[in-house]
């Protein structure tokens, strides 16, 4: 395997107010994520040679861009990989862009979710039902609270420390602070997990204009560079396999470990990071599986906040999937947006000090799927 | 743009026999396929990097070909682009690979549309439904009768011609000549294309191995590399369109253009082509969207057979989607399998003379996608 390290660049970020947003269409959705990442690169659509597009199930095909955005003629491609199909967009776009066939791409994800039916898929609300999301991430927590100590306080201090980061994020679903006394008086969905340790149900979209790093200079942003795109899938759905432990997941270790070696990098080089925490206990399994902490400390540095905004390394500054919200083809192009905001230093009050390298992270299929990206705001 | 030409080559194909296989499952054709192309090319599974599986709405996501393929940890993105998700695999995977990313990577197409609902949409069987395909090219059709004088008889042309082709291919779904009074007397489907101007609904699965044109001496076969891949998405259905002209298809013609600046050819410089004869009469209108007649000459080119398999540039020498098939997702690898057949000289009685350059075509969503890819046997 070779690698991708600084041969590209993003150049522009665009996205929507994520939220329950009845009130707009899809095709809105991507009218403003679109080409706020184009108004943000100073360029116009005639400078866009090719684009990407990751939705789960709103659209099909290219031409979910074509309409909207009047990109009409070019190349447009559909990725699907389930939550990891916006991380899905950025990674295929800035492969094209490394081959030399285009010299600037966008890449954009979204999801309308609160008022279209999720394909042929059940709505992915936190139901309660064998074999959806809630019960898998259900069995993780179970046995977490088994091997480690930990209990519904340790997952409460994810949803407090996403929450509390939301809160400053002006595009966030969910702005609102939440005591532990909420989260733990909050309705049962899927034992252990209560409505506080699920994300929203969400509607948004996000954009990134991406190009060859050599003509980064020629837009109007300090741009970002491109420093590894690891992808892993696993086999499906870990309840079909009666031997899955539920103690971590190997497709976030494989990926990260994919991403880690082609930045030429290791876990703790790492200033921030947006993390899938679909459910609470995914983030705390998310720090080990990622190499931030040891197997097994993930619930104590939960309890410590030690990812909070004013630690080392700021996990889901931007408030994460718990209170950004998580439109599923949007949310891996939205933490590319965060952490380029964040390594140009344009973070506002969620600002992490001295920012140079960051990772986001998709886990998706029930931990089939898992894609990290790292970011670096030089080239090396 | 740039271009990818020599960077990437085939080096390894397979593809199932096509059909109605309700005795087998989309998994089957899926290991049928992806083991050839990996026995082709003389490497087992774990030399495969990383894959691209093109599906219309036979399955979700990477896992598509991580589980019966025992693919596990590596990158597996699906594609989905209507009619061109098969091409779709290819290119995302060959951009990877010209990336520097990756040396060795499959790409897989497949679609079980005998047993199973395609997703949402309506199973694509040759219904009469206004706003699906048969009326959009009926529509083409008439409009074709009106300005060049052809007729019923010149569409079954094309008919007689790629059911004659496909008689001769050992995995075509409807293997048997057709006489000119049978594709007439066939019950109509849509005005004026009876049953035999429709292609079949069809089961199968196509793969093929890419590798970095470099690499190519270490694999079993002769290597035929990409010289042009290009895409174009236009507007959405052309009946939402009322100024459409039904005369031609522009993502057809801008994807092809971009294909021949890419290689440094033009169309002249081909020696055969796959295209996409989802109906009779759009073969007619590729012939003058590839570039291979004038405008307004496919229709003489057709009742000359002038595209036949003894003629100067064979046209669909497998049967094409009329004869052998057209399950969506495979389709644009098939293409790149019969192709690749040829130019290596393997392609037994349909074998075309002095083939060097081909040239494999998808035309999806009621003409509003169109892929080309350029593949040579010799790397300039």
């Amino acid at each position: 395997m070779g690698d991708i390290r600084d041969k590209v660049a993003v150049v522009g970020i665009g996205c929507t107010k994520f939220g329950e947003l009845f009130e707009r269409s899809a095709e809105d959705l991507i009218v403003e994520a679109g080409h706020e990442a184009m108004r943000d690169a100073g360029i116009g659509p005639d400078r866009i040679e090719a684009a990407w597009v990751g939705t789960l199930s709103s659209a099909m095909s290219g031409n979910a861009l074509s309409d909207p955005l009047k990109l009409t003629g070019i190349p447009i491609t559909r990725v699907e990989n389930y939550c990891a199909s916006g991380m899905e967009a950025v990674r295929n776009g800035a492969f094209a862009v490394a081959s030399g066939m285009y010299d600037v791409v966008l890449a954009l994800g979204f999801e309308k979710m609160k008022d279209m039916m999720m394909g042929g898929l059940p709505a992915p609300h936190p139901v309660i039902d064998n074999g959806e999301a809630p019960h898998v991430f259900a069995m993780a927590a179970n046995r977490y609270f088994a091997d480690h100590g930990a209990d519904k306080s340790t997952l409460a201090k994810i949803a407090m420390k996403n929450h509390a980061n939301g809160a400053k994020n002006p595009k966030a679903h969910l702005r609102m602070e939440v005591s532990e006394d909420k989260v733990l008086g909050a309705p049962m969905v899927y034992a252990p997990l209560g409505l506080f340790d699920c994300c929203p149900t969400t509607d948004g979209a996000a954009a990134v204009v991406l190009c060859k790093a050599e003509m980064a200079g020629e837009f109007s942003q300090d741009p970002v560079y491109i420093k590894g795109l690891g992808l892993s899938v696993s086999y499906g759905r870990p309840q079909f396999d009666p031997g899955f432990a539920y103690d971590g997941f190997p497709s976030t270790q494989k990926a990260s470990g994919q991403a880690y070696e082609q930045a030429g990098i290791t876990a703790a080089d790492i200033d921030l990071a947006e993390v899938h925490d679909c459910f609470t206990i995914t983030e705390i399994l998310n720090y080990e599986d990622l190499g931030f902490c040891e197997r097994g400390q993930g619930g104590r540095a939960a309890e410590e906040f030690r990812f909070a905004l004013d630690g080392d390394k700021p996990v889901n500054p931007s408030g994460g999937l718990k209170s950004f919200g998580h439109p599923i083809g949007a949310t891996g192009v939205r933490m590319v947006y965060e952490v380029t905001q964040q390594l140009r230093g344009q973070a506002g009050e969620r600002q992490v000090k001295d920012a140079r390298l960051g990772l986001a992270h998709n886990l998706g299929g029930q931990a089939a799927v898992a894609a990290v990206t790292v970011l670096g705001n030089e080239r090396s």
